[in-house]
């Protein structure tokens, strides 16, 4: 079993109320990975991730082995057939391989370069962990999702939800440099199998992937995405037609406290990192129906969740 | 409880008597630490501290996550306020409370940057951890103290004194790059608690923060400094009037066997790393009375008493 | 016991023997590291010997301390006498021997300069951590031997043949990027002490120190030197003689299908990471008769050896 997409959940209700268990007890199965071992591979940068999907394999008895694959290790190559004379020093069938027999699970951070769409879309890294290592593989982040953050964020509206059919937006926000588009296609993937009524929000021209928000409903105005909605999810991404690009920085798409009160009483959420005062201002983030605290603390009960479905397996 | 400067020590006399009998049976308490983490988040290089602070943890059972928060993570924001449209991906507030909910402690290393005076003297980044960190905060160096150090200078004395008020004498020698002044005021403020006749040494101008140094005798004179002494502690720090410049490199300061002559038989300390033939000669660092490497031990039992203590509370 | 070179074998059957019993048990011994810590020193990037060391420590329940000594501590200075006034911030004097009184046993990764002969010689990191260490130092690959991979490949070796005296032989193969003898030279010593036909192949004017090949069997025609080989080893280095230059870039070394056939059907080594169709060909990597992951694989065993054999003691 991996979990490198939300497609790898069978039964999302399911999952998230055994999450909810989990994190009333986290140690109950301290004895699970006794002896088992996490290789976490970074090719970016982590903290949340980092942190929460180590303590997740800590609270399982897991040990873990952490690894920033692009200053500690040595370059990839992935291209089959590739004559190695230039940059890198090691195809990934090799190291995906290899690494597999030194670990249980291996756990793989590898961002969208923003580059080359075509290159992202076929998630090099992710794939090539996922073709060639002969252990479980998990994704902390690949180029075109984040099905951890997904989960956690499944967990959180479903403590939160005052309803059982909510209303959730996940508007896109400005924000200074290129971000990837894998947040928000793992958010929509999962709001997909929810029962909700899930509006997405953002400036023409910004449309995420067509074949990851399929039907889902788009709404171009904001104010009237965010009218009666209980949870409102900012996020910011590049542009997807325009690949990478930014051709958006207009601040009337900030969320800001007035805007929130076009919602029904909603509870504010972002992924983490998020800038202050640009995504959304502090007055909505130090408010008291900011859940992005609960919802980074989710993170853990994801991860684990998931490292623990793979070590019953 | 937090120990993020030597006014957290409430007695000690105390604390340097329990760290010698953690020394004699560092295991002794294994069982305090289960399930209990450490995160370890680095923003500056680190030898002593970051392998002593970890050991500690581990005599006590705990697991740690260590992290070089300056390659591995996000850059911080600290200023209230700020609008996030810059270089800056994370705000402290979120950093601090999202880590404190992955482990029981969080250590955390920032050098003062020698730019900014006030900012350093505000200790940006640990007043922002203790600020927003919801479990107990550890200061592995901050921009204006280093407690721990401090706390195995203490117990180092304790070990080598032969006499119940020794003189102890602090003095600055000279070194090629600027170091901060953090070593060194946590030493004095640590000496202002021991019964002992503490003189500082330093060339005229290098005087250290007066609100640290209150009516701490201050000897411009190092030859009259040394006479008599029982333990010279060498360290080098720069301007703190003009600040973070270094205004002077004689190299009459530097520490010789001939001016240990002066003294009654003195043990040379230095908190480590140290510039041989810089700060002190071979002669008097590979001599009998150097106590550098047991000084550089005490920083397990340091870090240990402190991790014990808040495990305790 | 250190183990920083294929001399300190005493009995290479009997190690290896050992080391393919560990590997039928791994976990046998989960008791013998109880309460121990490895650190681990980087000063060069690893994979394979970062992971499996890891691993084979927590085989043995020991603790591990993982640390990029470059980027995360000091810069050393090793030369006795030195005046540190410039780059250097701390003496290997003190750095090995404080850091010995942090753990149990110390493994360091220090490869070759390639600009200066007579240095890479000594050792000079490696040399220094023995020197000054007061506990057990690993070479984790220094700058003229990589024993830890040279018993890997005779454990390689003892699980593969066929028959008591197989021929064995060690073929240079081109490379873009000048590589370091290391793991050439302890491959030779290595064989040096087995029951074998042993040749090394490569072009006029490569060869090796001849002080590690001494009377080795060495032949400059690579056709003639597979012919009814059991096992190919495959391995670039760099000038010697010329010391540190490529002097050399001829594709005709690649070690290609065609090469393979003049074997007696031997199997394919090489210690990975590995420039495909560069050293050797996709066809021979992905073909039935390479053992690179099983070798990648025997580095678990062989570290967890060595660390059982320091332990024991």
């Amino acid at each position: 079993m991996n979990y490198t997409s939300i497609k790898d959940i069978d039964n999302l209700d399911q999952w998230v109320q055994q999450a909810i268990k989990i994190k009333k007890k986290p140690l109950k199965n301290k004895k699970l990975g006794k002896n088992k071992t996490l290789v976490m591979l970074f090719f970016n940068p982590s903290l949340r991730t980092r942190l929460s999907t180590q303590k997740a394999a800590l609270n399982l008895g897991m040990n873990v082995m952490v690894m920033n694959f692009g200053s500690e290790g040595w370059t990839l190559e992935y291209e089959d057939g590739a004559i190695m004379n230039s940059g890198s020093s090691e195809h990934i069938k090799e190291a995906a391989a290899v690494v597999s027999q030194y670990c249980d699970i291996i756990a793989v951070r590898a961002f969208a370069g923003l580059q080359d769409k075509e290159k992202d879309n076929a998630e090099t890294v992710m794939s090539g962990f996922l073709k060639y290592a002969t252990v479980p593989v998990v994704n902390m982040e690949g180029a075109t999702g984040h099905p951890l953050q997904a989960l956690a964020d499944a967990i959180t509206i479903a403590e939160y939800k005052t309803k059982a059919r909510p209303k959730v937006v996940l508007t896109w926000a400005p924000h200074p440099k290129a971000l990837p588009q894998a947040v928000a296609n793992s958010f929509v993937e999962m709001m997909q199998l929810q029962d909700a009524e899930f509006v997405i929000t953002h400036p023409k021209g910004y449309e995420l992937n067509p074949e990851i928000t399929k039907d889902s409903h788009i709404e171009y105005d904001q104010d009237k995405a965010f009218e009666n909605a209980d949870f409102i999810y900012a996020k910011n991404w590049s542009n997807y037609n325009e690949y990478g690009q930014i051709t958006n920085s207009d601040p009337n798409w900030t969320v800001t406290a007035e805007k929130m009160k076009l919602t029904n009483n909603a509870k504010f959420m972002h992924c983490l990192p998020v800038r202050r005062n640009v995504i959304v201002t502090d007055e909505v983030l130090d408010g008291p129906n900011s859940v992005v605290i609960e919802q980074a603390n989710n993170r853990t009960y994801s991860a684990q969740l998931v490292l623990q479905k793979i070590l019953k397996k």
